[in-house]
């Protein structure tokens, strides 16, 4: 008997995560096991407030373009479950639809959400399949090798070092000598550290990487500025949003939370401005590229792109063929180079709201760069250049009808 | 008889300045009128210190790669020339190196040096055809229909609104409502009016432009972003660092001086971000892409690449066959849809040291929004993708020798 599939979004975006809304969405529709396609308004919320859009709806040339967009074609949102009341009203939804297979694509809280819907299902006998779909630029999952939206997000941060430092060093000899990059990553320096990819091209570029990981001291950074300043006449660097104190408090001017409850940041390079402009009496160039460096889909790793329609689909395959519920779909990475992957399921209980930090080995002991290991972890993830659709000049995207199904929750 | 070619660049880079440089060289090895090609180090700076690369040292698949190279390659520098002793080492340089053809590419200081040697040259009667090729994101030099160098930076900044404003959107609900993005452009309000230029595949955009030309109205600015949030849920504001209140004072935190003896601003977005925040008591996220906006060479405007090379090669055209000195290269356009144009000399006396701002019916009455005749004027400018190389998901770009003359002035 057919039954029908939910697709939801959750947390912050990254410009793959509706490669990966097309990966389940093209999957689901080829499958005879599979009704009706939903996608959640909003991720979750969509769900307690039975908001879905039915996929049927749309052309296949439109889903075809869902993969070329970036944001979250469906909206998305931080909320985390709590309360028995909104479970009722999950299963109320889930129940009125028919939903059989649910797949829930974000980062570790979402996870936490499916984890808690997927042990709810069971509880109650309500014969449902949860399965997540990786999905941060953070790259912080448990469990995978790696996370959809870091490698697009990481191939944005070292080409933007690149460039920006061919820039700092056109002039700096009568004009600014260091250029700051505030990145993201709050709780992990992943992000932070791809901007050494920027080398790869054979470039030498004076370069100084700030991560969580390394307590940050502010002597032992200055000196390292000055070294540079002495060896290139000038010197880039990358913050991490998420980079704190011997003492373990984050460097920041305004610490704010988030509605996850989370200590939100994102002043960072603030603080770390003032510092050079005090130690070195010269003017820094501070770069704040925030939601471009994860929404720059015109500039998306093609391995990553693939990647994040390859596990949207292996989602669906692995609910219809292994029964799979309860669990996350994970990047297993074959060989380093050339790079092949494949993919494997893994409990959601090892991944739901934990993070993963960078292995010690992957930063210099000084803390200021990467090691070898992490340029052969990191290098094939930013490979290739995903394609684009282009209409005067810019990108364009999918253009979905985007209708709300019927309600049937009398409540709601 | 055969004389040399001396190649400079100057002030802020874009993303195609190279591309000019590539043009000028390869102009001038095809030419049987010249001799040898230099290219100053850091503009002007190397004439005085007769600090010269040698560009015959060069292998030609490596002088092709320069037209893919962001930054300015050979060095630029932000110096006006003032003292006699200046011209002075200026012709020594010249006058050693047998220099017939200088190329200056700069924005508008950088046309009144070129303006100021070509009438000295005269004056000491030192045979020298100078001629400005134009170069400038901010689009506000006189005579010439646009500048290359506004075209890719346009392209960015759509690029960047489109994608931040698709990332906004899918969060609005219960995120962040507004997306503060800040433009270069101290004088003009060229560049942030682009930014409209992200609604040109259809998508409807909730979007308000600041730019220099219109006084600052704090009352109506908050105004307009009520509307766009009650209408949309959400806005993108793109601001100029160069906006002025109603008595023409800068918006502007912490006004310093460039070597130019130009007012430097960048932190105009922390004004306004407080501004929001203060009236609406929400979060805002800021963007400051500081040097990205000008150097993403990555997503470079076809027709302005290719318009860029054309400048500096009919610099080179013009003053071989039609004795062009003390002017300009300028692009006429013939017609907006679809595009052409066409390339004439101006006398950099209606240039040098001057300004064009943006005519007032490219921008709405209010002030916020941009007109169809902006549409019109922009569009052209942004279309086509400059073709990049990728080595290891990164951009590659010229590996140059860089091999400086021998020093002939005994002075240097």
């Amino acid at each position: 008997m057919k039954r029908n599939v939910l697709y939801g979004q959750s947390g912050g975006v990254t410009s793959v995560i509706n490669a990966s809304a097309y990966g389940v969405i093209a999957a689901a529709k080829e499958s005879e096991k599979i009704g009706k396609i939903f996608a959640a308004k909003n991720g979750i919320e969509g769900v307690l407030g039975e908001e879905l859009f039915d996929m049927t709806q749309e052309t296949a040339d439109e889903i075809e373009k869902i993969a070329y967009t970036p944001g979250a074609i469906f909206g998305s949102c931080r909320l985390i479950i709590k309360s028995e009341d909104q479970f009722e009203r999950i299963f109320k939804t889930f129940d009125a639809h028919d939903i059989g297979y649910f797949f829930y694509n974000g980062g570790n809280d979402s996870m936490d959400t499916v984890h808690k819907i997927a042990q709810k299902a069971v509880k109650i006998g309500y014969p449902l399949k949860a399965v997540g779909i990786p999905k941060t630029v953070d790259n912080d999952l448990n469990m995978t090798d790696h996370c959809p939206g870091y490698g697009s997000a990481a191939k944005y941060t070292a080409c933007a070092i690149l460039e920006a430092s061919r820039d700092l060093q056109s002039m700096y000899t009568s004009s600014t000598k260091v250029f700051l990059f505030e990145s993201m990553g709050r709780d992990s320096g992943w992000l932070a550290a791809s901007a050494a990819l920027a080398t790869l091209n054979g470039e030498q570029i004076p370069l100084l990487i700030l991560c969580p990981e390394k307590p940050f001291s502010e002597l032992k950074f200055l000196t390292a500025i000055e070294e540079k300043l002495n060896a290139f006449g000038y010197c880039s660097i990358v913050v991490s949003e998420g980079i704190k104190d011997e003492k373990g408090e984050f460097i920041s001017a305004v610490p704010i939370k988030d509605s996850f409850g989370n200590v939100r940041l994102g002043k960072v390079s603030a603080h770390i401005e003032s510092l050079i402009k005090k130690q070195f009496k010269f003017n820094v160039h501070v770069c704040h590229p925030d939601y471009l460096q994860r929404s720059s889909r015109h500039f998306s790793s093609f391995i990553d792109w693939n990647e994040a329609i390859r596990a949207g689909a292996m989602g669906v395959f692995s609910a219809l063929t292994k029964d799979a519920s309860d669990c996350m779909v994970c990047i297993i990475r074959d060989i380093d180079k050339p790079y092949t992957s494949h993919y494997e399921l893994a409990d959601l209980k090892n991944i739901a709201a934990q993070t993963r930090f960078m292995p010690t080995d992957f930063l210099t002991d000084e803390g200021f760069y990467v090691t070898e290991k992490f340029f052969d972890y990191a290098t094939p993830l930013i490979f290739g250049e995903a394609p684009n659709l282009f209409l005067k000049g810019i990108p364009y995207y999918a253009k979905l009808k985007k209708q709300l199904v019927e309600k049937r929750v009398s409540s709601n």
